[in-house]
C-alpha cells in the first residue's frame, strides 16, 4: 500500500557517473540486490549519515574511507545491515571493500560501503565477492533505473528524482535515488540515497550543499521519530560537464545546483513517506508565524510524533483537540493560544484556544477524508515557518512491526 | 484489559478531610459522576497542573483560586472535559465554583474546580449544580471509595493507596485517588489524583514535597508522550493529627511524610499504566550508570515513546534492534556503545554493541512472555539512574484512539 502512483520518472545518465546492478542472493534469490557506482578519477563526493550513537558497521567503515581514500566507488547490499554485529560487522565490510578494490586496482579505502536489511545477522561476504564481477560488468551511465530497484528493501516501487538545468549557457544535472520503508520497518533498516551531478564542485561547497538540501528534506519526514542505525546519503560531482570547479555558494551556477539539489532531495524525502509500508496518510505538517524556524520545527515534529494525532489521521477524524493539546505541550515559551490558528487542507478548524465559530462537523470531515492531508498551523508571533511530511498509524502499522523478524 | 487483577486496598480516612458523591447525569444517567472534597479551616494545600499551554478552562480557574482563596473546597465533575472551550469555559467553571460557595457560605474563589471526559463541549452547569446538594449531603470522612469510583472516565476500576507510619510516636494517614486511562485516551482527557494528610504542613513545604513526589511517579509514566490539556494533582494538609507545623524538609516527620507521598504516588501512577485501555504489556525501563539524571530521562523516554520498541513489546518480540537504536539515538554526548549493556526481564540481551555471547532466541523469548517485562539499560559512564514505566502498542490502541469521538 502507497500512496498515490508514482510511477519511477525518466532519470537522466550524469556523465562520468556508472552504476552496475547484479544479483547476489543476499534476499529473495534472483532479485537485484548488490549495487556498485563507479566515480571518476578527481570526482568530488560528499555525505550525511545518521546520528545514531549505534551506528552500523558500514557507517563507521564509510565515515573513515571518506576521509582516508579517494571516493571511487559506493558499493550497496540489501538484505542484510551489518548492524549490531560488533567488531567483526566492521571488518566484514572493509573486506567487501577491498575485494572491489582488487578487481579495479584501487585502495579498499576508495570504496564506501553501505548495507541494508536484516538487523543483527553477519553480512553473506562470500555471497557479496561472489556477484561483484557481474554488477562491474554492468557498469552503465544507464544504470540508475536497475540501482533504483536493487537497493530496495520492503518499498513496494522505485524512488527517483532528476532534474536538468541550463544556467548562462550551462545544462546540468542532478539525479538520485533512495530507498526506505526501512524508517517504519527498520528490520528491514535504513533510509539510503544515491545523488550525481555532472558539475565540477568543491568538495567543501559540495558538503554544505549537500548537509543543506538533507536537512530540509530526508530530515523533514518522519513516519515515528525512529533513527536507523543505517541511514545515508551521499552525492558525486563527476566534474564531466567542463564548468571551472564550484567553490562559491554565491555563483549562479551554484545556486541553481542548490536549487536543483533540494528538489531532487525532497522529491525523494516525499516518496519515502508515500511508500512506508502501513501508511494510508501522507500529510504535510506547515507551521508558520514562529518567532524562529526551531520552534516551528519543534511544534511541527510534535503533531507529526503525536500517536494521538497521528490514530486520529488514520480515522479521517478531525480531531482538532488532539492537534490543540500537541501544540500546547509543544515547549514553546509563553505561547499566546489565543493567537493560534489550524486548518487542515484549507478549512478553519480552531481559533482563540477553541473550535472555529465557522466549523461544522461536516467541514471537517470533508476536510480529513482524501489521501493527502495538509495541516497548517499559525502561531501568531513571527515570520519564521517550517513544514516536515509524515504519515498515519494505521493497524497495518501495528501488524508490520509487531511481526515477528523473519 | 488490564494488567494484574488490583482491587481497589482499604483507603484509611484522613481526619478533618470529607469527601462527598453524587449522580449528576453528566455521563451514563445514575452513574457517579460529581465528587466534592471538603478542606478544614486552616489546612493548607499544594497542586500541580498541566504544562500545556492549551489547559484546559478549570485549569486556569484552579490556578486563579489557588493563589486568591482559602482552598476548602474541590469540586470534579467527569463526562465534560471544559476544555477547548475558550471564554465561556472559564466562565462555566467559575460559575459552578460560586454555586458551591453560595451553598456553604464560602468564596468562589475558595473553590478550585476539576472536569475531566470530552474536550470541546461546553460543560452542562445546570446539571452539575442540581447535584450539588446530594454530593455535599454525602461528605464524609469515609467517601474516599465513592470518590474514587465517581472521578473516573474510560478507567476499568478505581485507584487508590493509602499509607500508615508512626514516627517517634507519632501516627499519620497519606491517602490518594486518581483517575487515569486519559493519557492514552485524551477524547476522555486527563490524569487527576486528590491527596490527603492529617498532618499539619506548611504550604511552602507541602508544594516542594508535592512537585518531587510528582516528578518522581506521575510525571514518570508515559502511554504515548501525550500530555492532557486538564491534568492536574492536589494534595490537602487538614493538621487534625496534632503535630506541629511542619516546614524544615529535614524533620524526620517530614522525611517520613516525604516517603509516605512518594509510595502513594508511586502507586497510583503504576495503576495508571497498567489500567492504560489497550494495555498488554505493563514494562518498566530502567537506565542506570548514567553522567546524570537527565541523560538516564533521555534513554528511557526514548525507549519509553519509540513506536517500534512498543509494538516489539505487544509482540512479545525480543527486537534488541530496535533497543539499541533507540539508546543510540537518545542523544547523549559521546556515548560509548561498547559499555551499553541490556537486560530484559533479567536476562542479558545486548553487549559490546550487539547481542550477547551467551544470548539465544529461546531466552529472549521466554524474557519476553510475562505482561510484566523489567527492561534494564546499563550505560556505563556515571552513577546516576532512573526509571520510566510505560506500556506497549497494541491493535487496541488504535483501535480505541482511532474511533469517532462519542
Amino acid at each position: 500500500m502507497a500512496i498515490g502512483n508514482d510511477n519511477l520518472p525518466s532519470l537522466h545518465p550524469v556523465a562520468g557517473f556508472r552504476l552496475g546492478t547484479a544479483s547476489a542472493g543476499i534476499k529473495t534469490p534472483g532479485k537485484l540486490d548488490l549495487v556498485v557506482m563507479s566515480l571518476p578519477v578527481g570526482a568530488t563526493s560528499a555525505a550525511v549519515f545518521t546520528r545514531n550513537a549505534f551506528c552500523a558497521a558500514p557507517v563507521t567503515v564509510a565515515r573513515q574511507h571518506m576521509d582516508a581514500g579517494e571516493g571511487r566507488f559506493w558499493l550497496v547490499n540489501t538484505g542484510n545491515a551489518n548492524a549490531g554485529t560488533g567488531k567483526r560487522g566492521v571488518s566484514d565490510a572493509v573486506h567487501c571493500c577491498a575485494e572491489l578494490a582488487r578487481l579495479t586496482d584501487l585502495a579498499a579505502t576508495d570504496v564506501l560501503p553501505f548495507s541494508t536489511g536484516v538487523i543483527g545477522e553477519h553480512l553473506p561476504v562470500e555471497k557479496i565477492e561472489a556477484a561483484l564481477p557481474t554488477a562491474l560488468a554492468n557498469l552503465s551511465e544507464t544504470g540508475w533505473d536497475d540501482a533504483a530497484q536493487g537497493i530496495l528493501t520492503t518499498d513496494t516501487r522505485p524512488k527517483g528524482r532528476s532534474v536538468q538545468c541550463e544556467v548562462a549557457g550551462h545544462l546540468f544535472t542532478v539525479t538520485g535515488i533512495a530507498k526506505g520503508a526501512g524508517m517504519i520497518r527498520p528490520n528491514m533498516a535504513t533510509m539510503l540515497s544515491y545523488i550525481a551531478t555532472d558539475l565540477a564542485v568543491d568538495g567543501t561547497l559540495l558538503q554544505q550543499l549537500l548537509q543543506r538540501a538533507v536537512d530540509l528534506s530526508f530530515n523533514r519526514v518522519t513516519i515515528d521519530g525512529d533513527t536507523s542505525t543505517n541511514d545515508a546519503c551521499v552525492i558525486a560531482a563527476t566534474g564531466a560537464s567542463g564548468n571551472s570547479l564550484l567553490s562559491d555558494p554565491n555563483e549562479p551556477l551554484a545556486a541553481a545546483l542548490y536549487d536543483a539539489l533540494e528538489e531532487v532531495c525532497i522529491g525523494l524525502a516525499q516518496e519515502l513517506v508515500k511508500d512506508g509500508e502501513g501508511v494510508s496518510k501522507y500529510v504535510a505538517v506547515e507551521v508558520s508565524g514562529g518567532g524562529d524556524e526551531q520552534e516551528c520545527l519543534d511544534v511541527a515534529y510534535t503533531i507529526a510524533h503525536s500517536p494521538l494525532v497521528k490514530t486520529a489521521l488514520f480515522a479521517s477524524d478531525p480531531n482538532w483537540g488532539r492537534l490543540l493539546a500537541a501544540i500546547g505541550r509543544a515547549g514553546l515559551h509563553e505561547l499566546d493560544v489565543d493567537l493560534v490558528t489550524l486548518h487542515i487542507n484549507g478549512v478553519l478548524i480552531a481559533e482563540q484556544g477553541s473550535r472555529a465559530g465557522s466549523y461544522t462537523e461536516e467541514l471537517g470531515v470533508a476536510a480529513m477524508a482524501p489521501e493527502q492531508i495538509h495541516l497548517t498551523v499559525g502561531l501568531g508571533r513571527g515570520l519564521a515557518g517550517a513544514t516536515v511530511w509524515t504519515t498515519d498509524f494505521s493497524y497495518d502499522y501495528v501488524r508490520i512491526n509487531a511481526e515477528y523478524r523473519t
